[in-house]
This record gives C-alpha cells, structure tokens and sequence, in this order.
C-alpha cells in the first residue's frame, strides 16, 4: 500500500531514520521559471545594478538553508554549498540551484526550495508592475552521491 | 526606468515604506499544482487517514506566518487566518491557499508561499516513489481589500 | 460532531478566522512545576548569583515570542509583555508566566509555552546532577479579556 | 558547589564544550500526558481522519528540529530521526517521542521538546470545548548511546 | 537602585509593559563604520555590480525584522519599513539604517540591529583579503514619535 | 579583481564551496565594547545578582547558533561550544566571545555575531538610563584550526 516512503501502514506520518545510512557526498540540482510579460522581463534585465535578481539570489539561498525548518519531515543537513543562478530571457526569469552537502540523506528538497523562494523573490519585486506573472516548472533535473564513509555499524 | 516598486533609481533595493498607507483588511488567494504519475496521484487519495495531504496543509500554513522571514523585502503581517486546501486530481494534487490580515499591505506572497511550501511538502512525501513530478502553475487567482481605518495622518 | 475549533467538518485542520473579532486587551497567566530531588532544588537556590533561574525565565521570553512558529494553527499576536518568574521550592520549581497582547484571539498559547520552555531549561541545567526529574501541572491558571475596539464592520 | 553543569563555580552559565568527546550515536525517548475530561478525549478519538493528532504529531516533529533555539545552552545536533506517537486513552493523550543522532552530546532536550509541543498542540486544538485540561508527567524515559567514533585528538 | 528599565528590584530582568502606552508612529536611525585596509575598500567599491553591498543591504534588512526573536526584552514590531544604505569611503564602509513602526514602543534596536549585521556581512565578504577589519561607531543618531492613537483606557 | 571570496568575477554573489576542506577543529575569539557613561557602568556593575549581564551572555550564545540564518552567505556549522564572557570597565562593557566547531570552514562569523548581539543586549537593558552609548571596537582576536580528518577524495 504505501511505500510513500513518509507515511507508515498505519497511516501516520513520520520522518525516515537515516541514522544507519552511510555518509555520501551528495549534490542535487534544482530549476523553475518564473512568467512575465515581455516588458517586465526586459525591465528586470536592464537595471543599473541587477539588483532584483542579487535579492532573489540571496533569498534562495538563505531559504535553503532553512530547508529543514519548513518541511516537516526533513532532516536537517550541514549544506557544504548553495549556489542559485537567475538569468532573464524573453518573458521570464529562469532559477538553477546547486545544493550540496556530505549527509546521510539527499539534499533535493534544498535546491527545490531554493528556486522556490528565489522565484516567489522575482514574484515580489516585480508584482507591482506585473499582475500576471506565474511560476512553473519547478524541477529537480539532478542528483548524484558518492559514498565517502562507511555507516556506522 | 524603475517602477519595479523594490528597486529605486540608483538601482538599490529598498523595503516599500507602508507607514502611510490606509490599515484594509485584506485577503489573497493562490494556487499550485504538484504534477506526478496518475499511480502516485492514486496513492496519495488512498492513504487510510490522508496524513500526507495534511502535513502538506499544516507546512503551508506555518510558512505563510514565516513569509516576512523569507522574502527579503516583505512586511511582517499579523495574519488573521491562512487556510491551505490540496484536492487529489487525475495526475496531480491542487493546492489552494487564501490568506487574510488587517494590514497596511498586501498579503498576496503569504497565499503564494503557502502554496509553494505545501506543494513542496507533497513533493518530498511523495519522492521516494516518484521521481518526475513537477510543480507549475503557481499563480495568485485574487486579491481583495477594503479600507477600515484612515491613515494616520 | 465537531466543536473542537481548528477540526472542521470534513475531519480538515485550519487556522480559526479572527478577522472579524474584537481588538481586546488580552492576558492569560500560565504555571507549570519542575520536580526533582531536594538535594537538586537545593543546590539551584544556593547558586550564588541565580543564573540557572535567570537562563530559564529568558528562555521562556523568548519562547513565548515564538509560540505562532511552533505551534501550527497559533495566529502571531504583538505581545505587550510576557514576564516569567520562577521559585524554588521544596522539590522543585514553580514557574508562573503571564502573557499580554492587544490583539482579536487569546494570549494563552503564549503564557503556556514560556512556562513550557522555561521548564524544559531549568531540567536542561540541572540534568546533569539529577536524572529523574520531571515536569507537571503545566495548566492555565488565568484568562481574561477586555474588549477595546470595536471589530472592523 | 557547582555540579550543575552549565553553570560555573562563578555562577556564571555557560555552554558545555562537547568539541573533545567521541561522536556517538544516541537515542532518547521522553514521554508527556495531556489530560483532559473524558468527553474530550472520546472526541480526539473519533475525528474522521485523526487530523488533530496528526497536528500534533507534526508539531512535535519540527519543534524537535528546533530544540537548540528554544532553549540556550543546548548544542545545535543533526537529529537522524525523530518519531512522535500519540495515543488517545480514557481521559487524556498519552505523547511518546523518540530522537536519535549521532553526535558528540545527548539527544534528551530534542525528545523532551517534541513530546512537550506536541502536548501543547493538542491543548490549543482542543481548548475551545475544555478550559480544564493540564499537561503532566514530561518525564525522560531512556537514554542510550553507543560510541561510533574515537574524538578527534 | 535601577532605574535600568529592563531589570526590577529584585534584580530580576524583565520585558517593559508598553501594554497601556499610546500607539505612535516611530522612526530610528542608527549608524555603524566597517575599518578595513583603503585597498580593500577600493575594491568593494569597484565590484563590477556592486552585490557584496547589495547582500549587506538585505541581510541588514532582514535581521531587522528579526530583532525580537534576537534581543531577549525586545518586543515584537510591525515594522513599516526599513531601509539600510552603504557608502563605500576611504578606509571602510559606512552603514546607516532607517526603521520605522507605529507601535507602543521604540524601533531603535530594529535600526542598531541593521546596521549591525550589514557591517557582519560586509565583513564576511572581505574576510579573505583582509584579516585586520573592525565595526565600530555603532550609535543611535536619531529617535523620533508622534503619537496617532490613545491609548486603550 | 575580485579575490573578494564570496562575489565571482561576473559580479555575482556566491556562497564558497567547502565540500572538499578537510574537517578541521577551529576555535574563534572575538571582541566588543560598550561605551557609556561611568555611572551606568558603575550601575550595570552594581546589580544584585548580574542578571543583566546574565542576559546579555545569553542571548551572545544564542545569536551565535543563529549565525548561519542571519549572515547570508555563511555555512551552518555544528557549534561545539560559545562562551561569551562581560567585563564592566570603567566606561563601558567588554564582550569577549569563544565558539568553536569541527567543521569544514571558520566559525569568525559565530564569535563576532555572538559579541555584537551581547553588546546590542547591553545596550538594549540601559538605554532607558543613558542615550549615549555605542558600541565600538568589533574585532577578531584569534582564529586558529587543527586538521582532524583527510577530505573526501
């Protein structure tokens, strides 16, 4: 019936043990989009400084590092990098986040929410301009790990 | 140039100053989807207690309280309600979140990142059986207020 | 079927609306007990400076500050003072707290969750010389209300 | 005079320096009441779809992930899990938590917290039908560790 | 003995009851000066986009809105707005935050705590190229109110 | 141009990877003054049972574990031990912070904030009595690091 892997036979919710998983490098990588009329976008591409897209950064990755905070039943992890890209094109902003950590449990919930809060950012900054904007495709288009450390047994 | 209410002419970010504006009560509604595979879908309409569907609701509702944590430029709000709805549909969950305060502001990112977080939170109860889901379409669907109190002048 | 006021109908958990409720003056006066060894209570008594006490009252300030983050369907409230006393007594602690607001629901939740955490820090100082302490009688010992606006119509 | 362990011989509290004991893994289980009248509990019990335990259970869950923020001395810890059961018996819910890590110091703050929030959340849920209900008997019920790991020399 | 506001009689410490003081509308300014080598200033001045003070700026911001859950006396504020601007000058960075409320009691710790973790940003950013850097000035240069509302009677 | 660490040379802001640093056993030691006029030191001094330096202590310790949330671009980091210690001088208030992790990357950051937030504690707790005061002399007085394991290969 359920290998959701948060929700036991019974029906209650739990958080998985990872405590006997091995310590692996792991690194995942997250995308979305953010919707906008042409002329919202171009306006956001052509500011002095880039300073909308440094804020929607800068949010995604500090949203990151709250992973564990905000959904319920994620482990916390020590991330060893954020890295969150922002690039406009015709009508729209596109997100990438990097996460990376070295955990017993993956990191693709980090790089999700990343781009998340790094789109709702754009959504912010631009919304008095753009009533219409949406954001979509919000993916994980990677993820990786390598074994670095035996479980402890 | 910059009508983009969060950058100023030099290009700095800047907190839109609210001071002046009249307290409305205000209400927002927003929406996301969580694509997955019609099996996923199923399963997650099928748990014996629904939990899954739950913890989704509770994440979004306590994250809407931490919006101002979390989108750099927000306003802290005093929320006077936040109610997150997830409907379980042929390939997919839709997530509805409606937001209220009596503010100086709006409270439109508060019903955004509801429904990003609950989305989210439906993502990582599901990952484990699903590794191709997708969240679009997060739009804000309406957004309401009504003057109750004159600025302080 | 279904008083209980965050449960509606359909078994769904939510966030009580207090949009249209009163602004009242609010305060709510909580108390709970630390039991452990005489030896233990004791020895906190003599500490020459009552610093185990005064960590444990802060703790509960400050927790009492963040009950809307940790309890899920706790709307946030502008607390005007929360003052949390602790007393050393035969076997034990007491600890009072009481929590002030101006606000359209009830500061209880407050006043409880600094007695809480103000307990669980007095047992976190002394855990280590006594292992068999415990908490009881967390209880609300006072609620009043005292309407100072009419509600926005 | 002082064995207290946060709190030097100046009285002065302190944090206790775990940076030269071995990496363990550790385990503590806590437990709490919440009593009510039997009314109460009859209805906690036969809500549709169990949501009020489930609010709590999650509740418990990230206040755990949280412990060293609420309370000052404890050391921030990676929690491999943390599990919170409730079980609804004539007069009240019995809370049962369960954390784990592997860490240079003891899990026990983590249990103790997530039991003591989940209580709490029971209590706000049910508080509009009973004004009479107390939280007793937050009691640590095993702790156990195992070293993984020599210290770092 | 004390008039120090924070601290009774007994020596115990405490938060101020602003609950019976009038609603004002409120604004602080504060300051502070990041030292660092003229070479190192030089170079954040002619950062291609000028982000290391852009990410000042908003971390400034952010922290603002966190000063309750920071300062353990401090109450919680619905901050109107907060503003943090960056001057690059011979031998350092000047920062300087404008906070603004209407609220029962003063927003200079909003305003001190900006600029004191835009200088902690600015810090971090250079501390590779340059080990000698020090914050210092950190004052209060202005401190207004004009009250709006009596208070509840 | 930029071996600014955390800014790229396109401009952009990046937090540093240290996924390949071996884990090493740092300590940082910081320090802060508090300038005020000698009669509100010889008050602060003169304090039944030092609470509010008590106060001040702690919330260093706990701003401290918050580091990584407040500082955009640092990593969170598994503290091992703070120790915040204050002097009252003859015209002020010395803070002088230790933490210390085994971690990947230096804990300055942890000292600093820890120091700055006790300060700004300080001058939270007397500045009813003297709106004089600043806060000076913000500097790191030792960071060291001792290798304890290889790096993942």
């Amino acid at each position: 019936m359920s290998d959701l892997s948060h929700v036991d036979e019974s029906g209650a919710v739990r958080m998985v043990d990872v405590g006997a998983k091995p310590l692996s490098r792991r690194r995942a990588v997250a995308r979305a989009t953010v919707r906008m009329a042409p002329a919202t976008a171009a306006r956001l591409g052509a500011l002095p400084k880039g300073d909308a897209l440094t804020t929607a950064q800068l949010a995604g990755i500090m949203a990151a590092k709250r992973t564990s905070d905000l959904i319920p039943l994620c482990h916390p992890l020590p991330l060893s990098v954020v890295d969150v890209r922002l690039t406009v094109v015709a009508g729209g902003v596109e997100v990438e986040a990097v996460a990376e950590t070295t955990a017993r449990t993956g990191v693709e919930m980090e790089a999700l929410m990343a781009v998340s809060v790094a789109a709702l950012t754009v959504y912010d900054m631009a919304k008095a301009v753009d009533k219409e904007m949406s954001i979509t495709d919000v993916t994980l288009v990677e993820k990786t790990k390598e074994v670095v450390c035996a479980p402890p047994s």
